[in-house]
């Protein structure tokens, strides 16, 4: 079955559990990503470049207030929620801290690029009210294009620069689906929001193979568009 | 003279140059404010201590955005008039790099009380729409009162801290200090807005006197907030 049944917070706790789960894990999401977005504007060359990158910082904290104020809402500590994700979201970025300006831009690119296909994706499988939420976020994403100049002149002016950066590109992709796979493998309710649950059907083993198909079709796109092999 | 004249950016070339100097250093320090102290969200304990920095961080660049759209209204570039402050403000920063969590709050509290006062007390020597501009900027401060209770209770915790963090509160401003005394005497326009121009008089040595006084009296006062000595 292709379509997803409909789904309540009130009526289905193993669902309200994946909800939080879910909100929880975009939001350490997010507040991760200010902090690393943050720290790589240090890096940057000009105060033109610092400012764009500390911008694009800011945007990921409101989308950190948006999903944690409606955890509050629904009556659950942030604290608590996040808790089970801190870890592979920090071992995350641990593994993948940018050596320079460049990395840092390619990060910040590939990643909310990354981040804004699959809050599309899984906002399918959510309730009316869930889905808003989630696709309000995305409203507020996409503000690394100006990434993209930058990363094309760099390689243009030293083209070896494309080899490094496309391995690192490889690299970043690698880390997010160990780490993806670890938390599909630890938090049940949360993968339950993909493949369904015991009364409740989700997308089938083709969808999800369409699915992994646009995720990754996206990221070579994105990759491209850097001047860079997927 | 107490009362300064009238002073408009649009006849006299030396105050509009003060004005674009006074909106470059403040631009350029909300912009290391909020790398620093995003960098200090990192080392906090709590997913909500982390977002309380975070969420600091984000009002500075708020800051910064605010300075430089007006530097770019005047017809100056931003990266060239932020140019001559980067280093002074770069220096401080890495002269006072918080070792711990509590080395950063005590940072960015006495550090956002002395910025806000600052504002003030320049505010009333700019012209009306500067004037305006720089107490809209302050109305967004202010947001570090939650390092207040954090600083207290660790103290209560273990009081030999509290002997640690005057020190560094101390450090604090004997760096602020050194790096504005050093910008002062590079930029005559600047330290002009202060103390005067050839045509246009400023404030005199009693009213420095004075202003130095209400700026360490109230810095006194944040330090006994947070339990410390000044």
């Amino acid at each position: 079955m292709d379509q997803p049944s409909i789904k309540t917070l009130d009526t289905d706790p193993e669902y309200r559990a994946a909800v939080v789960d879910l909100l929880a894990v975009l939001a350490y999401g997010a507040l991760t990503a200010f902090e690393r977005i943050a720290a790589d504007a240090v890096m940057a060359p000009t105060v033109d470049d610092k400012a764009a990158l500390a911008g694009m910082a800011t945007s990921e904290y409101r989308h950190f207030e948006t999903l944690r104020d409606r955890l509050i809402e629904l009556g659950v500590s942030p604290e608590v929620a996040i808790a089970p994700f801190r870890q592979p979201l920090e071992e995350f970025h641990a593994h993948t801290a940018p050596n320079d300006w460049l990395e840092g831009l390619v990060k910040a690119y590939v990643g909310d690029g990354i981040a804004l296909d699959f809050y599309v994706e899984i906002a399918k499988y959510l309730d009316p009210e869930t889905n808003a939420l989630v696709l309000s976020v995305c409203e507020e994403m996409g503000h690394s294009a100006f990434a993209v100049d930058r990363v094309r002149a760099a390689i243009t002016a030293d083209p070896r620069i494309g080899g490094r950066l496309a391995l690192w590109g490889r690299r970043l992709v690698g880390e997010a689906l160990s780490q993806a796979q670890r938390v599909a493998a630890e938090r049940d309710a949360l993968s339950s929001l993909l493949v369904g649950g015991v009364d409740r059907p989700g997308a089938d083993l083709a969808e999800i193979g369409r699915m992994l198909a646009r995720l990754t079709e996206n990221h070579t796109k994105r990759m491209a568009a850097l001047g860079l092999a997927a």
